[in-house]
């Protein structure tokens, strides 16, 4: 913990003043779009530093803090020894696309679906308590679901909440759609998550709602979110048919990349 | 004792003489070292911007360009309505660590090794020739070679390459280790990648190397690596035992992920 965080009492009230979006933000986000939109394509170079200064009226320190953003998303290439070239094509995905496969399916104009499975309020095991940071044995709300990609079983879904966060899931209809959607409306904070990847056969379970022999290759994505103070509010695991999903990144030198291979 | 208090401005009026990195760069590297010897914890709040600009005599443009940096990179929180926090540790990749199974193993504490099963040149196949955008059947140097983790079975790595840089693959011993190594120390620029991971059955091939039923679930990693200015110079697929490989990510809300999950 560093004793420097403590310091300073004009720094809290900087910290408190309502976030605005800044102007890099600003270039960063209308580069993407001409990316996009195709008007930047794949080879292209980035106009010069000395170009956007000029067009959209900022510092060249500014403009620096938009490109190395792109750069750091795997937008655009390292621009070593000359200028930065966009790269092929990889969408970046938006933090509501992390949570919401409806929302990912209908991006890719694909039709979700959803089969509930169960709903149900229980006792969290010792693994569960342990990723939500509960008790052992306090209550949660889990949900089970078979999810479905133009009406074909594609992935198979298993949510889990603290009960505070879980209340307002078992308001829900799970069978209408969004259960992420639901919880950003209801007012619930989802700040952060932390996926880990990997491959795994499919379970008895599993291979029954697929309908594919029990072992068959899953990609499994395993999720826990974060409210703003670090709270732990979702801890899920979705295992998608290998033939429905792949993850692609792009990466460049001299930017660590934001995915870590994790040996075992 | 924060690591901060102890920078000299001396210092970095050293740092600015060296002008391919920029200071932004500097800071943030200096936060992620903070990080990474746990002198800021998972949940710790970054210093105040404020704190920072004094702390490295930086206007708050470039202090701000640092922090956006370590959000993209899944580091830190959001900061919303209130200071960024550190994430539960996730260690950024470098972009060695992408390349190379030995570095990456080494890094884990892991013994890596190799048996090389052929290398070759030979004409490339439709697929190899798209991959590389060189012409059907031109000349391409190929790897193959099963790769281990302390002594066991863990990856079955195919790599290709156009003749140009196969030729450096060629010349070297590929059951002595590194082959990017080897290429980097070559001369040759390898300057973005591209990475798509799946999930896949394990072939006759794969199975027999890694001593596994075909069909067993591999976690599947195909990489195309690009030079400066955009020329493939690498086409690879590296197959993973599932019990030996996973991907983590954390991602912030408002940070476009560069992970994108693609469908089909």
């Amino acid at each position: 913990m560093c004793h420097l965080v403590q310091r300073s009492p004009l720094s809290f009230k900087e910290v408190r003043e309502v976030p605005e979006v800044q102007q890099y933000e600003q270039i960063a986000s209308h580069l993407r779009n001409l990316i996009r939109e195709g008007i930047l394509e794949p080879g292209d170079p980035l106009p010069s530093e000395a170009e956007l200064c000029a067009a959209f009226d900022s510092a060249r320190g500014t403009v620096r803090q938009a490109v190395a953003l792109l750069r750091s998303e795997g937008i655009i290439s390292s621009g070593q020894g000359r200028r930065s070239r966009v790269l092929d094509n990889v969408p970046s995905q938006s933090f509501d696309d992390i949570f919401s496969f409806s929302q990912w399916c209908l991006n890719s104009g694909i039709q979700p679906g959803q089969e509930t499975q169960w709903v149900t309020k229980r006792p969290a095991d010792a693994a569960l308590a342990a990723a939500l940071e509960i008790p052992d044995r306090a209550p949660v709300v889990s949900v089970f679901r078979l999810r479905l990609m133009d009406g074909q079983p594609a992935m198979v879904e298993r949510l889990n909440y603290p009960l505070d966060t879980g209340q307002h899931v078992l308001n829900f209809d799970t069978d209408s759609g969004s259960i992420y959607q639901h919880l950003i409306d209801s007012g619930v904070d989802i700040d952060t998550a932390t996926r880990t990847i990997d491959a795994i056969g499919a379970d008895a379970e599993d291979a029954a709602l697929l309908g594919v022999p029990e072992g068959t290759p899953l990609l499994r994505v395993r999720r826990r979110a974060f409210t703003t103070d670090g709270t732990p509010i979702e801890s899920s695991d979705d295992r998608y048919l290998h033939s429905k999903a792949s993850f692609t990144i792009n990466s460049t030198r001299n930017s660590p990349s934001a995915l870590s291979m994790i040996s075992g």
